[in-house]
């Protein structure tokens, strides 16, 4: 017999926190504490499994489900001392759903499961609150219809609204007992009018439906939205948790709370939360009232007026203080908590590992393996490679003028620009057109997921720093401001107020999510300052890396950031964007435009001084370290000017008149330019312009090794498929590197390899590998062709697909290990079998991608190269692909 | 002690036909001729090892090599009883090149060597003829400076101009003895002058000299366009003959000629050449003096006025005859051969397999075959698939008008029109720009190759059948007229006259290499008869083949042609082709201007009818054989207009604005479409797309099933790259299927598979082929993809990539076994290992390229598929590729 149901409470529990996959986050969570003695109201979990079966079986149950829940629910009776559906003692459940990986408001839940017309009597007795009774069964019945009867909330928020217009009432909280009781009566007739049947007076029906319900939304379009963006299978199932309720809205002595054991937005080790008196858990969670903090420090800190729990509820502070240094003492991990103070006693609801910005995740891993808690490999592993992206990006100058508008909460760090829209499908709309948006609502929730992860910054006008708001733009690495009150959003002018300012849709405004600052226009930035801790993490990090990682520069900027954020060595640097300059494209275009080999000799002469001086700042920067220099790369019509002036401009400046520009141009114009006359092919057309690049390479490297520093420069032949265009080219440079030597009387070694991106070159590496002394693999390209998907062109129809599941992953960003993958291997192996020692490294943009490094790391390449920025990312993921994988931190 | 000399003559030889590899065509040819007992003047062969000696060493000789000419010297020398440099009785030699295939007029050769002021004196005593002597010996200095000495031929020739003009001479043959004394010593200034040394007196010096140059010009320019033209390896060789010389200008009992054992042309088994009185063999093949014919069949057949060898010369004849009897009863082919009559005795100069048409080819292959000389697979083996190519294209509507400008020679049969130019280079300079090119020339020479291979037909105004221009239209399969003498050519001012009439460059005219006859302007063709040799042929080939042969077909004309060549199916049915119908595109505009899946719903059921109709017409055709259906593959912009003009019209024909339908375009406009919104990720997007095609296929199938044939529709789905992409699109065909035939009552069995032209979806065969039924090699965008190159921008490259030997082929026309290869065959591996039954084949247009057909037997495919011109191509290519590989009918 299956085990379906797996109770806890009481001071035990049948789950424990490693069943996650069985039991989902929550409820293997709440086992875990109920085993510790927490306490935590009594309750059981139905097993993921129950929900695969669900879909599996055409949306039925397994047979012996429903005897388990009975078993359950007799637990949790004899722990509470009450009866699922007595009127006089009344058992109430909360049912919720809990998925193997947190999901935040993605899925539904229904609480005070168990009311009717005859226990919510026996409910007002026990409570001795007849009003807080009815509100209860009130709330019940619009949550239940909401999610269980699918009969929309306005439905009865209109109710509501007329009895308080009929009584002159402007609160919820002017509602007598009577006035709620004359709500529900109202409510009721709404569902028999609705559904043409009354509203489920049986519990055990009311929570058939519920348990249903929470099924059913795993396949709901939030949580279908959500899984995507954070990579959950489908196949995982979400688990049902059915628990005892307890009230923090009895009184003020009741409250209802969110905690984490740190600072999750600085990883400081301080006690972190807000509450609220008299409320029910979602009340916080939706932000809708402004919460209270859980410390004096935090209120201190926050500038709150509200008292904090440390000052009002003192024993309540301390107990709850003592369950977080107990429960982050046993996950080892930073905690984000959920409580309820009933009449007085403190209820656990929920612990999970907390989510945290970057820079919070760097702080605890860092501090928490100094405080001896866990060991500097687990720090590795806690933090997640890409987050570091939030932490090495620009943040606002302090020195630029600022035009506040507002002033929030520093809901998620980071400063951003972008004009501002009111809606997420907005947002999205915008963004598909390259627009930079800011997303500004008075509150988000699940919906506007799409549109906060298009958007480059959040603004709320409501709703606090666990507002829906902020979880979400932390976990996504935005920046936001929560709950900036003085500005008032009117969403029907597309505009907000801020004070008599009015800001309209498209115009542009910063905000600064670290200190909550919100600006009319875009505010200059500045380079991030990087902490201790980070030095320290990547430190550790380096220690176990195997995977070397060098940066794509090209510019000395680049280089020097390169080498900065430790980059050892350029694994590619792309020689045709020093030809952009304004004063060196004039003497490309005369090369394009020459007619013979004279006059492209003439024009590259030109462009020699400029190589060298180049590559000698490059030498210079790198020196020590290797530099791969990509000969020119991209089809000549790139470096021709475009629209009808700078044709003119362009064909006086040259020399020629307009209709010759014209006519080369369209000469040169290409149907697929990625597939075109590009790569080494212009070498074997024009073998001068490789020999101009090569000779100004070999000076450059004479000149800098006058110092006496060695420099090893590494020639990257592009786009080659055969190894006789590999011999050809090789031929060249090493023609060239013997001239320069001979003049200069001195010899320098060199390498001579090739870029692998195309799949007959992955297929012929073998013999490539003859010539070649190295590969790096160009996954950009490589993609390309593989897939037979440009990447420009490719937006219209990538979405659908991964909508669609066709791909998990945006293949340019992470690399496609199944075809893209294989050919690397292959490669791998063939080059390797004719010279063992061949280098090999990655310089596509997945040479930045956790994901991708993981690969590099598993097939055996010697190194990544990605942008400076992504190298700190990169020295990361590739020490955590060295331990293994890296933890699951939200799990 | 390497063997570097094989002697010949006299009775023996130690040379055998089989030594091709060592002795070159030539040289094995007249060892064999000279084994079988033919009268051959004696000679000796420098083997091509020297050849490759001499290129591995730096251009020096074997240190052995000149004793074994010594000998071979004295062997000729002991049979003609002269001896080399003897002033009373000098031996003369010709020095050849002689190659394992032949390379006509390729390579350099050199006459009458061992000519020099005192020899000269005993050639005149012995011929009796002082005239002869001094005209062979300023023949051979002219010939050496030119080959050996690189003196251009100008030089002399003006000489010889002064000469004539001094004495008033309108020709040749009015100088006297003396006037050619005059000119030699004339000659020997200028070679004086010209190197500031003698010209060579010593024989032996003359010798080395003639054997250097001959080795030479195996890498001269014209050398290596040939062996590039007809992929003959660099590695080969040539060999080098020494042999002595006869005379054919000893006056009118001398001759010299060019025949064929059958007609070339037409393959008829009637003895066939041409022969010239007193003159030298150089004199035939170079087209100046206008040719004699062998038989008195052949006079008629060219309304030759001149009086035919038979006649004139009927003893010689006859020795003739049977020596072609003789040698083609040995050598079981059509022979080529060469002879001279020196002073009333007949010598044997060459001999070998004959170039001919390709009508030629299968009439002498089937009438062979038949006569018992070959079996029916050395038939088979004996005809290039390639060349069948010309008895399957159009010839002139005889019905059509004819605005005749003259008559020449047909030199090649077949019709072909295009713009007139005078120069090779100007017809590669005008079908480089895609300009149809007419090649018209006084007459040809090697030089001319390149110019000849793009033109679509070749016309000169003087030369016989056997001229440069004929042999080599005929081995290219380009229609010629030869020796045209109406026409006047006028390089200078670009034109020719026929009569009064001015034809100037860039004016299209017609040739029609059947009939001789040249036309202004573009006469219609139509479809050639096929003969019965040829469905003999095909017989035999369908006998022993085992690859099936499918055509690409989309029109009813196509489908019927197809069938008409014996296709056993339908292997790629474009359905986009259907759409660019005038009434048809409007719909199909529609579609992709529609704003929503509706609009787009409402403009594919006005094409339902016509798609329907298309697929019925195409199952009627080809009832009882496949269908391969391929569902829309093109990117939507291909079928938007593109001109300002268009655009005005298209939008006013689809009710919307320009602007509106520029911003359509502008969103669909595409950097690389080959890689973009294209094949099954079109289907994937709109489903109702492919829902529509599926819906007509499956109507039309039902509406031919009821006569009673089967239908059985393959639907392809293009450019997947992953299982699930097919998954879906497969989904949605079988959704269709279960529609229709639920409306229809009726089941039909169809399969559904999908191309393999993405690396990718290659190397995903295995998982694909669980859901695919069949896998078609689309090789056009494998290559693309896999090379990463663009066919349509590849010209501008891979003319010099084939040039520097980068790829030996074009990877277009024939594929690449090394890379695109191992993919199909990777994918033919994967697929089978999971479908062992799955159907596979290849549609691109290596289907019909009998190189790659070779390669599908090999992998073990199950069709090719190709145009339907093309049946009858790849049906011999498949039957050769049973048989092992086809005859080398040139060697």
């Amino acid at each position: 017999m299956t085990k379906w149901v797996y109770t806890f409470g009481g001071g035990s529990a049948e789950g424990r926190t490693d069943m996650k996959n069985l039991l989902g986050g929550k409820g293997a969570n709440l086992a875990e504490m109920a085993g510790l003695g927490l306490p935590v109201p009594p309750g059981f979990t139905i097993t993921t499994e129950v929900c695969t079966y669900y879909y599996a079986n055409k949306e039925t149950y397994p047979s012996d489900l429903d005897a388990q829940i009975e078993a359950g629910l007799a637990h949790i009776e004899k722990i509470v001392d009450a009866k699922f559906g007595d009127t006089a003692n009344p058992l109430l459940v909360s049912v919720r759903s809990g998925a193997r990986a947190s999901m935040p408001g993605m899925m539904d839940t229904v609480l005070n499961l168990g009311l009717n017309d005859a226990t919510v009597a026996g409910l007002a007795k026990r409570a001795g609150d007849e009003r807080f009774a009815f509100d209860s069964y009130r709330r019940f019945i619009q949550m239940y219809c909401n999610v269980v009867l699918e009969i929309p909330s306005h439905n009865f928020e209109e109710i509501l609204e007329g009895v308080k217009e009929d009584k002159g009432y402007q609160l919820d909280t002017d509602l007598k007992a009577d006035d709620w009781k004359k709500v529900v009566e109202l409510y009721k007739k709404k569902v028999q009018e609705k559904l043409g049947k009354p509203f489920p007076q049986d519990p055990k029906e009311q929570l058939r439906g519920a348990v249903g319900a929470v099924f059913g939304s795993w396949m709901n379009k939030r949580a279908c939205t959500y899984r995507q963006l954070h990579d959950i299978p489908e196949s995982w199932g979400t688990a049902v948790n059915v628990q005892a309720m307890v009230f923090g809205n009895m009184g003020d002595d009741s409250a209802t709370g969110v905690c984490f054991t740190r600072n999750p937005s600085t990883g400081e080790n301080l006690f972190y939360g807000e509450f609220l008196i008299n409320a029910q858990g979602e009340d916080v969670v939706a932000g809708i009232r402004t919460p209270q903090q859980i410390t004096v420090a935090g209120k201190d800190a926050q500038k709150s007026d509200l008292p904090a729990m440390e000052e009002v509820m003192p024993v309540m502070f301390k107990e709850l203080n003592d369950v977080r240094l107990k429960l982050e003492k046993h996950y080892r991990d930073m905690q984000d908590m959920e409580f309820t103070i009933q009449k007085g006693k403190l209820w656990m609801l929920q612990t999970r590992n907390g989510k945290r910005t970057a820079k919070a995740a760097l702080r605890v891993a860092v501090e928490m393996a100094n405080e001896g808690l866990i060991t500097k490999e687990e720090a590795i592993k806690r933090v997640e490679p890409q987050a570091l992206d939030q932490l090495l990006h620009p943040t606002l100058d302090p020195k630029a003028k600022r035009d506040v508008l507002g002033k929030g909460l520093p809901a998620s760090p980071g400063a951003a620009s972008g004009r501002v829209v009111f809606t997420a499908d907005e947002a999205e709309a915008w963004a598909a057109k390259g627009e930079k948006v800011m997303l500004v609502r008075v509150e988000t929730s699940p919906e506007d997921i799409g549109g906060m992860h298009v958007a480059q910054g959040i603004l709320t006008t409501r709703g606090g720093m666990t507002s829906h708001a902020a979880v979400v733009a932390r976990g996504m690495g935005r920046p936001c401001v929560a709950g900036c009150g003085e500005l008032r959003v009117d969403y029907a002018a597309k505009t907000f107020k801020a004070g008599s300012r009015i800001v309209k849709e498209g115009d542009v405004i910063t905000i600064d999510g670290s200190s909550g600052e919100v600006m009319m226009g875009e505010v200059p930035t500045i380079q991030p300052e990087l902490t201790g801790d980070f030095g320290r993490l990547m430190e550790w990090a380096d220690a176990v890396r195997k995977l070397k990682v060098r940066a794509n520069a090209e510019t000395p900027l680049d280089a020097s950031t390169a080498r900065k954020f430790g980059a050892e060595g350029i694994g590619l640097c792309r020689t045709e964007h020093m030809f952009f300059d304004p004063k060196r494209i004039i003497a490309i275009r005369e090369m394009i435009l020459a007619d013979n080999e004279a006059g492209r000799r003439a024009a590259l002469a030109k462009l020699i001084p400029f190589q060298r001086q180049d590559f000698i700042d490059l030498f210079t920067i790198m020196r020590g370290l290797p530099v791969t220099i990509r000969l020119l790369d991209p089809p000549l019509h790139e470096f021709l000017p475009q629209g009808e002036a700078e044709v003119a401009d362009v064909a006086k400046e040259a020399g020629v008149d307009v209709a010759t520009l014209k006519a080369r141009a369209a000469m040169l114009h290409e149907a697929n330019p990625m597939l075109g006359h590009r790569g080494c092919r212009l070498g074997v057309t024009y073998p001068e312009i490789y020999e101009m690049q090569a000779q100004a390479i070999f000076e450059a490297a004479v000149e800098v090794s006058k110092t006496g520093e060695p420099v090893v420069p590494e020639i990257m032949i592009p786009l080659v498929s055969t190894k006789k265009e590999l011999d050809l080219m090789k031929a060249s440079v090493d023609k060239m590197a013997a001239e320069v030597f001979a003049k200069a009387g001195k010899k320098l070694v060199y390498h001579v390899g090739t870029m692998i991106e195309l799949p007959r070159a992955a297929l012929q590496a073998g013999k490539i590998a003859e010539t070649a002394e190295f590969f790096s693999f160009g996954t950009n390209d490589l993609t390309q062709t593989t897939l037979g998907m440009s990447r420009d062109d490719s937006g219209p129809f990538l979405e659908v697909y991964r909508a669609k599941g066709i791909y998990e992953q945006d293949p340019f960003a992470s690399l496609d290990v199944d075809g893209v993958g294989e050919l690397i291997k292959i490669a791998k192996e063939r080059g390797r079998a004719t010279r063992p020692d061949i280098k090999l490294g990655i310089c596509g943009e997945h040479g930045g991608d956790p994901a991708s490094i993981q690969f590099c790391q598993k097939v055996g390449l010697d190194y990544v190269s990605c942008s400076p920025y992504r190298v700190p990312i990169a020295r990361l993921a590739a020490a955590q692909a060295a331990l293994g994988s890296h933890e699951d931190r939200t799990a």
